[in-house]
């Protein structure tokens, strides 16, 4: 189970090319181009940028191909080169990287260690890698699967799922000792037993619903300190509204069905409950993990349908035993 | 719920941008820079490539800035330009196009009308964004929500949540018409009701984890028609030994809690064979929508879970009502 849960960091440093091209400030872009052509052999194959930097390394500026191209002969570098341009620490997660692409249309940025020194660069190419990545993980790991599981052997897909659904058997075995409490009323009266899963599996849609929401939100920083509070408010406006339309067509069925319209009021009424809580747990769920430091994608799910799970049996049997029997 | 199933195709033509640069191939690269310096107030703000059209303006050939600025001002176009590119035809999907700057380390590339004339191009940034919305497009589908939900308001979130909520309502209320017909075995021995979601439950989850794998290896055309049957038996495979290893704990708890030896057996064994059920399903209920033209994101999820909770309640209160009462 430990192997599945853990996912280590990915940061600039390992995503990073080391082969950077730095020119003088000093020099003109005749002489820059000369120096590109010089030594075309051993410059890396596609550069986007090349960086100005000071006598300690550290980048002071930076000039894009683009501009190269446009300057006539003469144009000394440091007169044109672009010196609002954003650095990336060593340290920083990829996630953090390819959002600051995003928002600031980056092509190329250069990478620096703690002394502010160039080590590196990384480009727009790597991003593209790095969202397909981390969308992928969270796709993933909802379903409690790990990467590259399509091409893994046998033996290392049945071991990278089993901690998921080992888990998740705990938590089916626990809802049945929930229903265990009530097994003297699904004795006295069996419609009970047979309505109950859709209390639960209404409840267990509608957070994974809210869930999915809320944890690309999380990770794309679309949920905030600031709007958190009335994310949180829409998400119970969403679970109540659904679940009164919900209750009055499981209600009308069950009563129907039965021909006990009481008992269709006790099934409407644990509809709206599981279905307010399924909601709420789907949002408060991964933003309090995020802010205890766990990937909100990796446990979310197994800890919203054991709620969704639990608490719909125990609401919807419980309310059962006390009006209908 | 039409509304919530309908998402259109986007292709080349609505993601290009149409202002592209060109050049003659039998300029020298000095005349090249000359014309980019002159004209940069008229050309786009980034130029990855500059392309060689014919006299019917049909790509002949492109030209990127690194290999400008390494060559020397006496070198002709044609000489250096790359005649191997890939033109993209201006209604391909969006998904293609990244999959192909994917497979061959694009920057850029020239969109082509059917007579193939440049109309604009499409660069590594587009395709940025392409890949993120593709893959954001499944995680959301597979959970039964549309895109932008974080920012809509709670009317409109409802609606687009509730069309898969109402269809997750009929299958939950078929899988419980399925339970209803075992009224009888249920009256007679309540350790039935109390532990058929365990079995229905381990199936759905199950079933999902190869769902979500087999969803993205087919966007990501991993899974082709020459390797699936090779995929379907990987997942017999999975299934089957995973069924075998759940059978064996749940089966052991099932008869130690009830004092029933005969139950843990029948509960191992419908354990096995929904787990088997479940994951041939989470492969061949995308691969079969896929070939039917259905987005299988969309649909591949509920079907799944319809047939693991049918599947899974039939079976084991078949195989209860038979050996046990």
């Amino acid at each position: 189970v430990k192997k599945g849960l853990k996912f280590p960091e990915v940061t600039a440093g390992r995503i990073m090319a080391t082969d950077i091209v730095s020119v003088s400030a000093s020099w003109t872009i005749g002489k820059t181009l000369k120096y590109l052509r010089q030594k075309k052999e051993i410059l890396p194959e596609n550069i986007y940028e090349v960086y100005i930097l000071d006598s300690k390394r550290r980048p002071i500026g930076t000039l894009n191909l683009n501009t190269i191209v446009r300057s006539t002969s003469a144009t000394v570098v440091k007169n044109i080169m672009n010196t609002q341009f954003k650095t990336i620490p060593i340290d920083t997660d990829q996630e953090e990287i390819a959002l600051g692409f995003k928002q600031s249309n980056l092509i190329a940025a250069p990478v620096v260690d703690k002394l502010g020194k160039i080590v590196g660069q990384i480009t727009s190419e790597d991003v593209i890698d790095i969202i397909e990545e981390e969308t992928e993980e969270d796709l993933l790991r909802l379903s409690g699967v790990q990467s590259d599981d399509t091409y893994s052997a046998v033996l290392k897909t049945i071991q990278s799922r089993f901690g998921w659904l080992l888990i998740n058997l705990f938590t089916a075995i626990a809802a049945s000792f929930v229903i265990g409490i009530f097994e003297s009323s699904l004795r006295q009266l069996v419609a009970l037993a047979i309505l109950m899963p859709i209390v639960a599996s209404m409840g267990g849609n509608a957070g994974t619903q809210t869930l999915t929401v809320a944890v690309r939100a999380l990770a794309l920083r679309e949920v905030t300190r600031a709007n958190a509070l009335r994310v949180i408010g829409k998400e119970f406006a969403v679970g109540t509204i659904n679940g009164i339309i919900f209750a009055v067509i499981i209600g009308s069925v069950a009563a129907y069905w039965f021909q006990m319209p009481l008992l269709g009021i006790i099934i409407g009424a644990a509809m709206i409950i599981n279905l307010m809580v399924a909601c709420l747990s789907g949002i408060l769920i991964p933003l309090i993990l995020d802010k205890t430091g766990i990937d909100p994608a990796i446990a979310s799910t197994v800890v919203l349908t054991t709620i969704t799970d639990i608490f719909g049996f125990f609401v919807f049997l419980g309310l059962g035993s006390i009006y209908l029997l």
